[in-house]
């Protein structure tokens, strides 16, 4: 199973600069992305510093350039291709090499290794197949370790609960969204569910959300990250310590940046996650700006792990409200809702424009029946944030509707 | 690439009954499946003729004993489970170790390969992923062989055609109802696409649509079989000689037999094929009932392949209509409505009680404008077989609405 996991890799190991060398030699195949890092040769980046110096790659060139332009190998060995937008708009095709396949399988194996699942466990894997990569990269991951995969997919819940009774999981694979939802549904039709760990990705999701799908579960929960650009999910996944989620330095360079000026921010603060990728050949990631909000982590993690570590995702650069001159992210109201005693973790930001001005509104759930007190502790540490007193309005339990998918937690309606 | 595709199971042949034995003995690991087979040892079955004594293999028992009640394996060598009715009811689970699912992409790709794929083509996979079997088996098929998969699923139309655009395939895979349906989008936005091949399965279509849709996409059409308790798709498939299916006579032993009696028919009689397989290991089938009605084909096939041949699937022993003392098949008035000039390829059988008699409407797509003839000629053809005229409704082209998935032939609404 060891090479199977790609720890091989780890032995022998070549310094990070050949690994970054041999992936700009990959990039630099595509005569688009050799033109775009404007590199002759791969040796000129002879430090970190100057490799700090690249341009950022963005989901916008990816989206130029797609399907092929920007793909560094040759089509013949181009297995399989993905897609980041596959319901609408125009799709960004990722192009795969078998190996690329390989790869994607040995580290999501890994991943749900880290998780605590082997081979006597059964998974339930509902994210969606075909164009997505989240179901077939869980899915071969599960195989990979020897587990029983069963790939209900995103079907209806019913049926979900059909194949959670018939086929008694241990694991959850979803998004924290299906998780709550399944978990209620658990609840509410009185069955004790033999779930050891729930695998969630895909959307952001605080501490709030955790404690509820825990106690619905009754199983401990894992964040896993990652996206179609770097293969799929399983690029980085909490320990049971849940003190950050472990990443694959063999597979992958992680920089944080400020997202105004792009400058590389040190261990231990917060900014946009920049990834470049170590063994991809379909579509290398050179410095790949996820929009995604994170922290490197400093130190070892409990665990004994060697395997660095980043903070959970706060959320995406583009999810920032500015609301009166106040920058404020919805896992920052995640964070003070499931502070709040008397609420449960569902809640909805509408933002609205009355007379001129911007308006607050907060749609919060409620844990259990009582009064009002609830809605005005919450106003005033929002208060605190925000410095103007937001609208609370309470809901009961479910009120606000559940998503099996992803959870959009704002609305923004203001008249611009 | 040969041993990929398993070819090395042709070498040493061991004798038919030699593998028979062997797949007994898998079977007998299931206590139930030994109660069922009626065997103590497998060596008891010394011959063909009293393999031909064993009882047959229902989807009946299958979903009594779901999900593991037949299950021939350890559970923990269990990778994976598919699902033979997945969206409605209760599911029949197939398990399938890891083996299984090796044997499965093997033939797979030697079913590609034998419709002319290589490492040089683009295959747009567009049926379900998921618990159904067939999305995972033609991408890891596809994969296999070095091509490059397009993942769509049954995604909307809409999002097919932006795929066919972007990523021009030369392969189509899916039903022949998603390939009419695509052929018919395709021209009526003026595109040339540039597939070569439609590979097209899991519902039963005639000579009548294959003119249609290979017209219409411009590309040679290969009819595939297999269902989920055979792994998946993929188990036969036809070659360009489109004069039956080759089938993996080291993977499977096919009989033909009389739906009525369970007898053994003579190669080249029409019956209810009945598989056993030979390796599979999770869920080995013993004499499994397909209701599926074929004939093994006499003779070797043109193309020189050394794999035997069905006839194409004329339908299903559940399909078949009794309509006042005749039994009739769809595909017999879909290859009475293909002999008629002036008729497309679409139709539909009503059956409705009117007065306490049966009574038989065919609504059939024109294929361009005319007169009544079509439908005098049609009513006079179907009566020789059913001795009784029906009354034929003739249709504009499309009239009669398209399916992605599967097309509905008969709508039996007489009362009982």
């Amino acid at each position: 199973m060891t090479t199977g996991l790609l720890e091989h890799l780890a032995t022998g190991t070549p310094s990070l600069l050949n690994r970054l060398h041999r992936s700009l030699n990959q990039a630099m195949r595509s005569p688009a992305y050799r033109e775009k890092l404007g590199l002759s040769r791969a040796d000129e980046v002879t430090n970190l510093d100057r490799f700090a110096e690249l341009p950022f790659l963005t989901k916008e060139d990816l989206r130029r350039h797609s399907p092929f332009g920007l793909c560094c190998a040759d089509e013949q060995e181009i297995v399989r291709v993905h897609s980041t937008s596959g319901t609408t708009g125009d799709p960004v095709v990722i192009p795969y090499t078998a190996r690329d396949v390989e790869t994607f399988a040995a580290l999501m194996a890994r991943a749900l290794s880290m998780a605590g699942m082997t081979d006597g466990d059964r998974a339930m894997v509902t994210p969606g197949y075909g164009l997505w990569t989240a179901g077939i990269g869980f899915q071969t991951g599960v195989e990979r370790l020897g587990a029983c995969a069963i790939p209900t997919g995103p079907i209806a819940m019913e049926m979900q609960m059909a194949f959670l009774r018939k086929m008694n999981p241990s694991y959850l694979i979803g998004t924290a969204s299906m998780a709550l939802l399944l978990g209620e549904t658990i609840r509410r039709e009185g069955l004790t569910p033999s779930l050891k760990g729930a695998i969630l990705g895909a959307e952001q999701w605080g501490d709030g959300r955790r404690a509820v799908i825990e106690r619905l579960l009754g199983a401990k929960t894992f964040d896993i990250y990652g996206m179609t650009e770097t293969y799929g999910p399983g690029i980085a996944i909490e320990c049971a310590c849940q003190e950050g989620l472990h990443y694959w330095d063999d597979l992958f360079y992680f920089e944080v940046i400020d997202p105004a000026t792009g400058t590389v921010l040190p261990e231990g603060e917060t900014g946009e996650l920049v990834i470049t990728t170590l063994v991809k050949e379909g579509l290398p990631l050179i410095r790949y700006r996820t929009r995604d909000l994170a922290a490197i982590l400093p130190g070892t993690c409990r665990c004994g792990s060697p395997y660095p570590r980043i903070s959970r995702i706060l959320g995406r650069s583009d999810d920032m409200i500015t609301y009166r001159g106040v920058n404020l992210f919805p896992s920052s109201v995640e964070k003070l809702v499931a502070e709040t005693p008397g609420l449960g973790s569902e809640f909805r930001i509408v933002l609205t424009t009355e007379e001129g001005k911007d308006c607050l509104d907060l749609e919060v759930e409620r844990s259990c029946d009582g009064g009002d007190e609830p809605a005005k502790d919450l106003a005033r540490k929002m208060k605190m944030t925000l410095s103007a007193l937001p609208r609370v309005r309470l809901l009961p339990p479910g009120g606000l509707g559940r998503e099996m998918k992803k959870t959009r937690r704002v609305f923004d309606n203001r008249s611009r």
